[in-house]
């Protein structure tokens, strides 16, 4: 049992946890809480570099021998490396205020830009692109919204928030698992790549000329939504093929950047489903 | 110029940001941040009790002599009561991390359930029903997308966080002075009465009949987004005129509830559009 904060192991978790640098470097991650463990057994149990458990969860799943639906607690045990730690120690590298005494180092996934576009050949694809998204919440909660849309994967400019922060992946509720992304060193060059292959590229932008329900939104759809404070980029609102606007009542300037994408993201699916039963 | 934590007011502001019973009792509560405080400035100037700005807040505005289209600094604070505060003892005060150095008492907003509901002869009205929603971020937002959805309220059950509770000001940016809403003793009183008067009440749960974009939208109509761990009590939803459901694909088990309360309330005013264009 790990019973020091002075512990190499405990020292790097919480650099892990703090640092997008280390994470990029050692490309890992930490997942943290039951529900985050338990849908990691299930999603991505191969990718689990190693398990920390304090020392008060370990004794209480020995107890009741096991996770509800994912069988055995020494049969899962006995497949993933894992440690124990003091719960003291725990409370040292938990991120929350109640730690619930379970997390996980996880390899970072890799998806190509190519899987995402689903070929050049007009194969259906639907991608949510970020420019410079900051907020972390909002990130794990478009996330989440994407898989519930059926999206097919989200791109992410260079400079948005890290996914692998420690916030985005409690707000994405196991959609991390789950939803491939990219991040893409030129956004704007990804535009210009999408267009050629075949994709229609919508822009949200308070200032569009058409409302967001107008267009039939073609099998090879890419929606872009902007930085939560400045918007979208002028270059990138002036490469996308229109620039659309949700219709806005009162004196409201703006919605929530995950609201908005929500909003979008689930009129494409409307709109798919629409034709479905046509 | 008040340079002492010990100052009275001091402690009184402190107080009404962190207890809901003092806001309660004193029937105002505070908003903080130089949006808010323009957005006060423009749509419930009269409601201000008091002004409190840092000394270096003031100076600033008082060289820069106004507020961007609000006019001159002097003349403003000529009509409101306030006082200038010691940096230091502002920073005691402020609930965020980089204070902007202004902050309001405002008295609160009072709003008749019979005003929301439009009269009892069929006059249109949308209402969003919130049964114990507990996050302060998720009421903020679901209060902003609401003035963006042209709702005409908010009804919340007893059991929901307080819309006075600075987060959640916040995060409304600015719609917490225009959007109006009612706390009801009874929830479930509620419903039967929005039937009485005419309303269709719809119920957003996970295991509804019906998929949320068939139903065709009354012009009374009334949505309940339940609590955010649990969804809507089964009393709530046996009472609603009909369950509906989002569709999530993947393996998402639900939505955000300010996510689930945007689609829905742009789904309304989607239709409602829909109906004008035809």
């Amino acid at each position: 049992m790990i019973s020091s904060t002075a512990n190499a192991q405990i020292k790097y978790l919480v650099k892990l946890q703090e640092k997008n640098a280390v994470r990029k470097k050692e490309q890992v991650y930490v997942c943290e809480g039951q529900k985050m463990f338990l849908e990691v057994l299930q999603y991505a149990r191969k990718d689990i570099v190693k398990a920390y458990f304090s020392e008060s969860f370990y004794r209480e799943y020995q107890t009741k021998n096991g996770f509800p639906n994912l069988g055995n607690f020494e049969e899962i045990l006995s497949k993933i490396p894992f440690e124990v730690v003091a719960d003291a120690v725990f409370r040292e590298i938990s991120q929350t205020v109640t730690p619930q005494g379970v997390l996980a180092v996880v390899r970072q996934p890799e998806y190509s830009l190519e899987m995402l576009m689903g070929g050049v050949d007009g194969q259906s694809s639907r991608l949510l692109l970020l420019e410079d998204l900051r907020d972390p919440g909002n990130l794990g909660t478009i996330l989440r919204t994407a898989e519930g849309a059926g999206m097919t994967g989200v791109i992410l400019s260079r400079e948005s928030v890290d996914m692998f922060n420690p916030k985005v992946i409690r707000s994405t509720m196991g959609a991390i698992y789950r939803v491939p992304f990219v991040y893409v060193q030129d956004f704007i060059t990804l535009l210009d790549q999408l267009k050629v292959c075949g994709f229609t590229v919508y822009a949200a932008h308070l200032a569009g000329a058409v409302e967001y329900d107008i267009p039939r939104y073609p099998a090879r759809t890419a929606m872009i939504i902007g930085n939560e404070a400045n918007g979208l980029s002028e270059t990138a609102a002036q490469r996308a093929d229109a620039r659309i606007r949700i219709p806005m009542a009162g004196k409201v300037e703006s919605l929530n950047a995950a609201v908005a994408a929500a909003i979008l993201m689930y009129e494409i699916k409307r709109q798919e489903r629409e034709n479905m039963r046509k």
